[in-house]
């Protein structure tokens, strides 16, 4: 029997702001960081879940670690692209992947991948919600 | 009998940051907002008193109306001067009162005033803790 | 004979993002006015000009005054509705009036008032180019 | 014959300001970005040299990656502790590495590393000014 998994994939389209930038003209690169969690609360809520849902039970999904490569440079009023993929999911731990993209001509801004770990309150590292673990 | 209240100033020195300048290579007029912040911690702990003890025992401080004025432009690495002033602190209110210099020319950038409101946890206006009121 | 200006005004709705929060749980009140920069610009691309085209000429607009009253506060994933208005556009002023609310019950969040000066690159007070202004 | 080289190593205490911290009552992870770049144009000034006069001649340096591992949580008014060291310094690349504790107890809140690349007004690659090579 085949079997098709569902695309842990979500694409979102934004466009720079202002004081996105910096006094280069270019987003500030620590803004990436910002649009990878939009990024990765829209992909939650794609799949038919709430972050803040998460939070009111207790659980926290802090980042534990982030790599990003910065291939271009996005400037104010840019209709930027994120892409963003899960690759890994089980145990405390979300593993995802990004790729920015400025919208109209496809060139590629910044790739990422990120390690979240789930916690408490109290910052114990806490065991995935079994409808976020991927099998 | 003479009487010479202690004054309710403080001053605080900082350099501008690359990435609180934005794409007109000016701090962002957002930011200052965040240096007035700083202001009020800065003197309530020149008073003796902290911030974080203050949120510990359950009460929050809020900005409730924020009137700012910019009349000059700050710029990456400018070393700026922020004095803090309290104007007003009785019943549930603090006001307090800003300007902000360039160091080198004691030009002024920014003059503000806001008001800050106590509240509980729950939102509910509370009156100051006493160390907090003049009289 | 009757005459029914266009609107000078414009919507916008999104939800907050974590990192628009602070350590309250609630939007800093910063970054109200971060949200204000993007309801201008909108405001000025439904009226079919480009901010960043305008700075391509030359000219910025920068922020000269800001006034602002809280009066609720806005959570992590609350989708609010912005509205933008121009109150007056003459000379090298821009006046703009804003009204933040929460779109799910329509509570009002913010409300405010700016003043926006038109400069060249040296800083120099400019006249509005003649499509900005209202008569 | 012996060499010891002058340690490209600098350190800088600092403390966490309320909007730094987000709704996890914790500094949130892209605002570490932040303080790598303050640490990064200190050690240039503790070195001799200044970023604004470098980018005054017409060179940038800009983020090529960045990869950090977050360790530990700081929070609202914790002193904070950066070492900035750079790991190598040659053609039109900088390396850094970074290492941020908590003053009072020493103990680690973030690693991390990153490459920062030369480029002109134009974003092609450039070679660094001598005096930022490091043989």
């Amino acid at each position: 029997m085949s079997f098709t998994p569902m695309p842990l994939e979500h694409s979102l389209e934004f466009r720079v702001s202002y004081y996105e930038t910096d006094g280069q003209a270019r987003v500030h690169h620590s803004q990436y960081l910002n649009f990878f969690e939009r990024g990765r609360v829209e992909l939650m809520r794609f799949l038919g879940h709430s972050y803040r849902n998460l939070e009111a039970t207790g659980l926290m999904l802090v980042v534990a670690e982030m790599n990003v490569r910065y291939l271009g440079a996005a400037q104010f009023d840019d209709i930027l692209k994120l892409t963003t993929s899960v690759t890994e999911a089980r145990g405390a731990t979300i593993r995802h992947a990004y790729r920015l993209v400025r919208s109209d001509d496809d060139s590629l801004i910044v790739q990422a991948d990120s390690r979240i770990a789930c916690v408490d309150r109290d910052g114990r590292v806490r065991r995935l919600p079994a409808y976020l673990r991927v099998v």
